[in-house]
């Protein structure tokens, strides 16, 4: 069987059989009591373009995709590692821009690695400390979905990006520099029972919780929230692709309220997501709407 | 300038002087007084290629340059993640021999990512702790150089496999398979100065302490072990080229009987290294004898 055929779930769904890998049940590595890793690939031509993106914006976007995954396991970042596999006739100026970028947001890159490769590649391990790790298994049927802000602006903007639409910038500009949700993260792991960024969609994600916590999810499809105009840019559901690194927790009932944060979905017996939503898996999948 | 002309060397410093990286006075990140955290990328056609190794070799390669690392660190190992890049029509049986690999040292696999790329890769995060790292910058004038293990078998094994040479199994094991230097690196770290891991050459890891350390290195070129029969390959220093993985260490004069491995040089004042031997640079140099 081929990679394209099995997709990205089923690979880890083997590998963890076999006991090759563990920690499926959060976004990252639980070191022990309140250390926490976590590690992303970003690849050239599959998560973006040089051409449509500056090595600065690509820069702080590989930091923020990691951050994202820190920020759903509630925690602190203490640092970065950055491994940089970058083609051999690259301009160093290039290079320092794209560190520029990865500084951005703040936290110190304390390590790594480089090397030629053929396609750019950047693989961001960022390391933190959290008091609660709500992870993936925990979520009941009762609790309640909720989400950390509106979705779809980073779609959006990459399709506008792609069709070569104009007058879209704030959409390009979110899809360029995701933002972080670091306190938003530390405010939900909480409370939360299971918590996961939407990076690879809210009906992928959601079934990420749904499989780990034996349990089915009902999105109210209706109640996501939407970022601003992005109807305008085509009749697309950006709001499902993902790529917004925004938040989705369960929460008890009772809690919902006090998080301050709108109620997507809800939690009940059974397994799967409910509807059916399109995901992003790069090994199965192009992108679709 | 482009990344050929600087070298890997030059892109660390340009990097290190604008703040954007620290960290580079060891082999890894020191996160505290004990936990440190290493990071590698291996890609295929600059460090491996598919058709030279099997899959299972591979995984346990990425697994020991990085542990390789905590070795120079002093380190014992704790986690690792993964961070795998693999062409979308790669065989799923493939990639579960490569994680099969990638456990066969025995340290866990936590966490990590996979995505679709036109060529393999694999970024390997090494985490673990250490009662005490020599780092880089400690070496003094007096100090004697000292290496953990015969040099040069790797490096010969590869070369015996570009040209297809056959008889020299135990050599291609040696570069498929190189040892892996935990408890020496925990010995070591006891007593040095300075260490590090020689992956690129005797010649340039030795460079790192001269020049994190502000001081010249002296090699005893006569003196360095080097592995059987490798001169049966070719008329090359294959001892200079690295790939070993064996461990280089400082030691004060008085240190360096009880550390029971062999002198190979001496720590003087001035700056650089003599003599000047090819090292490994994946953007500035091709491998050179």
């Amino acid at each position: 069987m081929r990679l394209s055929e099995a997709g990205e779930l089923r690979l880890l769904r083997e590998l963890e059989r076999r006991g090759l890998v563990s920690g499926q049940d959060a976004e990252g590595a639980l070191l022990d009591q309140q250390r926490v890793a976590t590690l992303d690939l970003l690849a050239e031509g599959i998560h973006f373009r040089v051409d449509w993106t500056s090595f600065r914006d690509l820069g702080y976007k590989a930091a923020a995709v990691n951050l994202s995954d820190l920020a759903a396991l509630g925690a602190e970042p203490e640092a970065l590692l950055v491994g940089l596999g970058a083609p051999h006739d690259a301009r160093l100026a290039d290079v320092i821009y794209l560190y520029e970028g990865l500084n951005e947001p703040g936290v110190a890159i304390l390590g790594g690695d480089t090397t030629r490769t053929s396609n750019w590649s950047i693989s961001v391990t960022a390391l933190g400390r959290s008091d609660r790790v709500p992870g993936r298994a925990g979520a009941r049927p009762g609790d309640v979905l909720v989400v950390s802000g509106p979705l779809g602006a980073s779609a959006a903007g990459r399709y506008a990006l792609e069709q070569g639409l104009e007058g879209f910038e704030d959409l390009v500009e979110a899809h360029r520099r995701p933002p972080l949700r670091i306190d938003e993260g530390k405010a939900l792991a909480r409370l939360a029972q299971a918590m996961v960024d939407i990076s690879d969609g809210i009906g992928s994600d959601a079934g990420r919780i749904a499989e780990r916590s034996g349990c089915k999810i009902v999105l109210d499809v209706g109640a996501i929230p939407r970022a601003p105009r992005i109807e305008d840019v085509a009749d697309l559901r950006f709001w499902a692709m993902g790529e917004d690194y925004e938040l989705l927790a369960a929460l008890a009932p009772e809690d919902v309220e006090a998080s301050g944060f709108p109620v997507v979905g809800r939690v009940e017996e059974g397994s799967g997501v409910e509807p059916a939503l399109p995901g992003w898996d790069s090994f199965a999948l192009e992108r679709s709407g």
